[in-house]
């Protein structure tokens, strides 16, 4: 409760989705002294994060810096540090530098991040895509293989050169695949004298028995077949259980009959597995609270933590639970909602109105699978909802567009797209960072 | 001359502009075997580097896959690969994993790097301004800047990390220092809390008496004009002679006397100098060619090396004449106009047809410094081509834009600077790499 002439100090950790659109709400109220810690000083639309991976968008056209986003409202400081610690009795937030910052209510919205299931070794061999720089170093991995393979005179490593794994078939495994086979048909077709890129093999491996298996099984089979359609191999039923340099293994069952099989390959993509961000978990040890397997705080109707009606844990590293029981999905949408509803709660609470309870408002599910095909199941709209196809292509570009945050990003994105799409191109694959050449077996003479 | 049935093989060492244009005018005969080395697997449009370092452009709007450009031209082949040697007997040029590549006509356009005149020591202390890689990392330490000057409490050491220190007033140093103004009194204004982005300096410091020291004189007084409207201290007459972490040390000459006057800085960019590229000294020494100081290779009026008909130098690895003795620049243009020459030069030697001279046309120069000013000389258009201020900045970017490679970037580059003009903002200022936060005296509690 806000004493007259003391302002209420808000700290959120974590400007993604959830801890923005909270800045966004609180940032006009001048009762309230708001403070958005991140480690970056941007705020990233990860929805689009595996277009910059395959070269279809440039970093700048899906980050914002929180500054730029943030600076009319005059109420809030953004902090660039590391969030590292809880005191929750002193009630502050320590940072990796040392310094604290003091709150009277925090919103923790530090994310998920993708999980190895405990073979953190895999890491360094098969990238995961949640960070600009993890989208950077995927791209340069594609584009070097098929650099590779062009110079590539043995056949057989030229093969493994040209076969793209992906692992986990939720919808960032599905795009991700989608994309790759998109690149090997149609954007590379011209590029290279030596190798045919539509030769090369993308395999998209999923442990479940479908893609997308969150969504209604008539659109996971509709996923599958427009993979297939773009040329690529979709292995359900696949669990990985090996990963080196120079190829992946995946155990199989066949009739109940469990075999091992191992595809070549020298580049492999992770999009399987969710785990709490570092400072998450740290937040659940302060608070003596229970988490999930994958670290998840579990939260109540109002989304505190119980016990701790001043901390609110939001976004992907939240476990709400809808009236139904079922759990809130760890999707964008979801995590605005949290946001934008968490800013309610603290407004009403300063001002001394009643809470009310989080509800989640589901609007359903869309996945982009290459050119002019994809799923959509809009749930409100019941079985009319489901569609595949250029309908949902269609949704998912108004939808990623509307939400993308700065104007001017949002014209360069279409504009991208737009070009993309009348010249089959992809304009920003470029390989950055110090360009490793692969060991190759090269021909004496080229 | 070729032989009936035996294609001409020419190899091209370098994907700049005198390397692509020349490519780009080879890749339609059929009588040629052409392959494009480049270490790097895009074109990079080098004068617009500056706004990549300054946040007003991202890495992918000013660079394009040479293989998307060069896709068309079916005799042309481009390798990823470093050129490390040249064996002027049996004409092949060697990459860095072994392999080779034969010649019949060679085309080497390198180009320079900034040079730090002996202190290579200073590297890491100063960046330059050449590859994508440098502009993030300047980038970076800009942004990094401001964030630890937010956070720090000491007077002394705020104005360390708010004082930004350009070396060398040549036009990438120009328009760094025009840009850094911009950036403190408008782009970040309000950005802050704890500090007023205003209150930064911003020192160019200059060896000789004017800057921009190949326009004539009355375009240097405008720039300095210019630039000190933008806040920028402009030390002509100044010769760095230390550098280390914590500042810069410049001797200055007053009266004769000469005196060494300290700078406290945190952040030193460094745009001055030019030295040839490591493969460049490769083949004038395999060639026996002199080389300048610089390590540049002066040819004759074809552009070839003297006592090799079939090796061209060509853009800022060259030193060409003019017929009135004076050297061409080290610009674009003249980059753009010796790649041209040079296939010309080729195709009428292959078609039997006689050689002629290169002739370099002078179009002009123009930099740009800040909004809505600049400073041009057209020289063809004699005293009435020397303007500055608002009708040098149009030309300027009429130039830029057109010369820009690929529709779609020509396009978005429009988009982001209209943007940044109506909102006085620059959008892709973000810090990317693993954001290492300097070590800050940090105040206890924030």
């Amino acid at each position: 409760m806000a004493e007259p002439g003391i302002r209420h100090r808000v700290v959120i950790v974590g400007g993604g989705f959830a801890g923005l659109y909270a800045a966004r709400k609180l940032g006009k109220d001048k009762a309230l002294e708001v403070s958005l810690i991140d480690r970056r000083n941007y705020h990233l639309f990860q929805p689009l994060l595996y277009q910059v991976a395959t070269g279809a968008l440039s970093p700048g056209d899906i980050a914002q810096p929180l500054r730029a986003i943030l600076r009319r409202h005059e109420n809030t400081r953004v902090i660039l540090g590391e969030a590292v610690g809880l005191d929750p009795i002193e009630r502050k937030v320590t940072l990796s530098d040392g310094g604290t910052v003091e709150y009277d209510s925090l919103l923790v919205a530090t994310g998920a991040r993708h999980a190895y299931f405990g073979r953190d070794e895999w890491a360094a061999l098969a990238p995961g895509l949640k960070t600009i720089e993890d989208a950077t170093e995927i791209r340069r991995r594609i584009l070097i293989a098929y650099e590779a393979a062009e110079r590539e005179s043995d056949q057989a490593r030229r093969k493994e050169w040209m076969t793209f794994v992906v692992v986990g078939g939720g919808p960032t495994g599905v795009e991700l695949a989608g994309a790759l086979g998109e690149i090997s048909r149609d954007t590379l077709r011209r590029d290279f004298r030596s190798i045919r890129p539509a030769d090369a093999r993308v395999l998209l491996v999923e442990a479940l028995d479908r893609v997308l298996p969150t969504y209604p099984e008539s659109l996971s089979r509709s996923a599958r077949r427009q993979l297939e359609r773009l040329g690529v191999t979709v292995r359900t039923g696949s669990r990985v259980t090996a990963i080196d340099d120079e190829g992946i293994a995946v155990s199989v069952k066949d009739d109940g009959v469990e075999r091992t099989e191992r595809i070549p390959t020298r580049t492999v993509l992770w999009a399987a597995g969710v785990q709490a961000s570092s400072f998450g978990r740290k937040v659940a040890d302060a608070l003596g609270a229970e988490v999930d397997r994958a670290g998840r705080v579990p939260v109540g109707p109002d989304l505190t933590v119980p016990g701790h009606p001043e901390v609110m844990i939001l976004g992907d590293l939240a476990v709400a639970r809808r009236k139904n029981g079922s759990a809130v999905p760890g999707v964008a949408p979801a995590a605005i909602q949290e946001g934008t509803y968490a800013a309610s709660a603290i407004l009403r609470r300063v001002h001394g109105r009643p809470p009310e309870p989080f509800r989640y408002r589901d609007k359903g599910d869309v996945a982009v699978i290459g050119r002019l095909s994809g799923v959509a199941d809009i749930r409100w709209m019941g079985r009319f909802g489901r569609t595949s196809g250029f309908l949902a292509w269609g949704m998912w570009l108004g939808v990623h567009i509307v939400y993308l945050i700065g104007f001017a990003n949002r014209l360069v994105v279409v504009i991208r797209w737009a070009w993309s799409f009348l010249t089959h191109g992809r304009g920003t694959r470029l390989i950055t960072g110090e360009p490793h050449l692969p060991p190759i077996k090269r021909p004496e003479h080229l």
